[in-house]
C-alpha cells in the first residue's frame, strides 16, 4: 500500500568529528522516502530549486518513488549546514536558507488523494493540515514537528494533532509540547491532543512508543561507528511507516515489529553521510539487523 | 549465597523539585545491601559514627543485613547535600562532609573472608584493592568507580580493575575511563582492563551490558513519578549482583534476567527519598514489576 509523504528535500553541509560534506542530498522527505521504499510504494511531495541535479532524480527514481508531487521552483533548493561534536546527540544548526521552500505550498497530486497512509515530515502544522484537507480518508496519519512550531505555533499545531494518528517527536519535544517534565505523564497529555499513539525519538537511547495503556521500549542499535546522526529520526519513521503500509496491520504487536525496523534503518543511516549508507544495503542487510536487534534485547520470562 | 559488600553509609540532604529531605539514611553500601537482601544474605563493611542512630542499625538488622562489618569510630557519620533539578539524571553536588570515612580503612572480619560474592562499591581503588587482598577466592568480584576516581587514580584504578570480574558504571564515566567517545569502542577498551562484563548505567536510559561477543540492553521502568534518583545504581548493582549470588549462575542467559531485576529494584528507590520504598515492598512487586518489563520490551522474531 502506497504511502503520501510530504516534507522537504534539502542539500545539506555538515561537519563531524568523522568528516564534512558540503551540499549532499538530505531533507526529512528524502530520508523518510527512501527508508520506506525498501518496504513500500512511496509518493513523494515536496519542492526543489532549479539548481537540483538528475542524478538524484535518478536516486529517487530509481527507489521507485513516486516524483510526480516533487515540484521544482526557480530558485535554489533549500540548503543547510549543521555541525556535530562528539555529543552525536545534538545537532549545532550553523545556516539554513529555506530558499524555494519558504513559499512551498504542497499540492497532493489528484493520483494521491487516495492515499490510506500519509506521513506529515516536520514542516509548518499549518501546512500539514492543508495537505489533510487534500487527501481523502486516509487509514493512518502520521506526523513528526520541532519546537521552533511548538513554541512558535502551538495552536496551530496543536489542531492538527487532533487529525493525527501516530506522532512521532523527540523526547524534549514531548516534554515542551505538553509542558511536563515526566516523560509518562507527558506522554498522556500529548495523547491527549488527538495522536492515539506517540512515539518518543531518543536519538541513541532508542525509541518509546506509548498506546492506550501500552508502553514499547525499543533501545536504538549499538555502534562502533557513528559517522552523521543526520536525518536519522526521518529514516527511522520511514522504515514504521513503511513496514506498518506494507503489513496493513495496525495492532500492537505489529506497531512494535514496525518500531524494530525503523530502528534498524536509522542504524544504517548514521553509519555514513547523507543517503549514502541506504544506497548499499539491501531487505537481507535489514532482517539481519532486525534479528540482531532482538537478540540484543531478548531476556526470560520469570519462572 | 552470601555477598560482601565494602562501601558508604551515609545521611544524605536532597532537595528535588518535589520535595526536600536532611540528614536520612543512605551511603552506596546502605543501598546496595538492602536492594540486595531481597535475593540472598549480604555482609555489610562500613564506618559509622557516633551520632549514627539505633533506628538505622534496627533497620539493616530486620533486612537480615550482617553488620559485624559495621565499624563504628568517634565523629560524624559522611555526609552528603545534594539537589535536582527537573533533569533528574543529574546530581548537583552541595556539599560533602566525609567525616568517619575520610580515614575509612576497610577491615574485613575473618568470617567473611571466603565470601564468593564481592561488591565493591564507589571507594578510593587502593581500598578496593586492599579489600581484595583480604578475601580468599571469590567466584565474582564486581566494582563501581566514578569520575572523581577515574581522573584522581587513573593508575590505581586500572591495576584493580585487573582482578574485577564486573564492573559497573556510568555511561560518561565508561568514555572517561577509556578516553574514547564510542560507548561501543569504549566498552571494549575497559573490558580490555580486566572486567569481563561491563555494566554501563543509563539513568532514565536504562542498562547495556558488554559481554564477551554480546550486548545486552534493559530500559528503565518507565515511571509516572521520579521522585528521587539518589542510590538508583547502588540499588541496580544491589539487586544484580544479589540475583547472581542468589541463583550461583553467571551465564549469559541468567546474567540478563539479573540485570533485570536490578533494574526492578532501582525503579522502587526512585519513587521515594531514601530507603522509603524499600521499606514497603515484597518479592511479589518485584516480580510484578519484572513481568512489566518483560511486557515493555517484548517484540516477535522475524517470521
Amino acid at each position: 500500500m502506497s504511502i503520501l509523504v510530504v516534507g522537504s528535500v534539502a542539500f545539506d553541509s555538515i561537519k563531524t568529528p568523522f568528516g564534512e560534506v558540503d551540499d549532499v542530498l538530505g531533507g526529512s522527505a528524502c530520508y523518510f522516502s527512501t527508508s520506506a521504499s525498501f518496504f513500500t510504494d512511496v509518493s513523494l511531495v515536496a519542492v526543489i530549486g532549479d539548481d537540483f541535479p538528475q542524478e538524484h532524480i535518478d536516486f529517487l527514481s530509481s527507489r521507485e518513488i513516486d516524483l510526480a508531487g516533487l515540484q521544482r521552483s526557480a530558485g535554489k533548493t533549500f540548503r543547510w549546514k549543521g555541525r556535530y561534536d562528539y555529543d552525536l546527540n545534538e545537532a549545532h544548526t550553523l545556516e539554513t536558507h529555506l530558499n524555494v521552500f519558504e513559499t512551498f505550498k504542497p499540492e497532493i497530486p489528484a493520483a494521491y488523494r487516495d492515499a490510506e497512509y500519509v506521513f506529515l515530515a516536520n514542516i509548518d502544522p499549518e501546512l500539514q493540515l492543508d495537505v489533510l484537507s487534500q487527501v481523502k480518508n486516509p487509514k493512518l496519519v502520521a506526523c513528526d514537528t520541532m519546537n521552533f512550531w511548538i513554541s512558535g505555533k502551538r495552536e496551530k499545531l496543536i489542531r492538527t494533532l487532533e487529525d493525527v494518528d501516530i506522532l512521532v517527536i523527540n523526547e524534549a519535544e514531548v516534554r515542551q509540547l505538553a509542558e511536563e517534565p515526566n516523560l509518562v505523564k507527558a506522554a498522556e497529555i500529548v495523547r491527549g491532543f488527538g495522536p492515539r499513539i506517540l512515539v518518543v525519538k531518543r536519538g541513541e537511547y532508542g525509541v518509546l512508543m506509548f498506546g492506550e495503556g501500552s508502553i514499547f521500549s525499543a533501545p536504538a542499535y549499538p555502534l562502533d561507528e557513528v559517522f552523521d546522526p543526520t536525518g536519522a529520526g526521518d529514516t527511522f519513521a520511514g522504515g514504521f511507516i513503511g513496514y506498518l503500509a506494507a503489513t496493513r496491520n495496525l495492532d500492537e504487536h505489529n506497531l512494535r515489529k514496525a518500531i524494530v525496523f525503523g530502528t534498524v534503518m536509522a542504524s544504517f543511516t548514521v553509519e555514513k553521510f547523507s543517503l549514502e549508507r541506504l544506497k548499499e544495503i539491501d531487505y537481507n542487510d535489514i532482517s539481519d539487523r532486525y534479528k540482531k536487534i532482538k537478540l540484543l534485547t531478548d531476556f526470560a520470562d520469570l519462572d
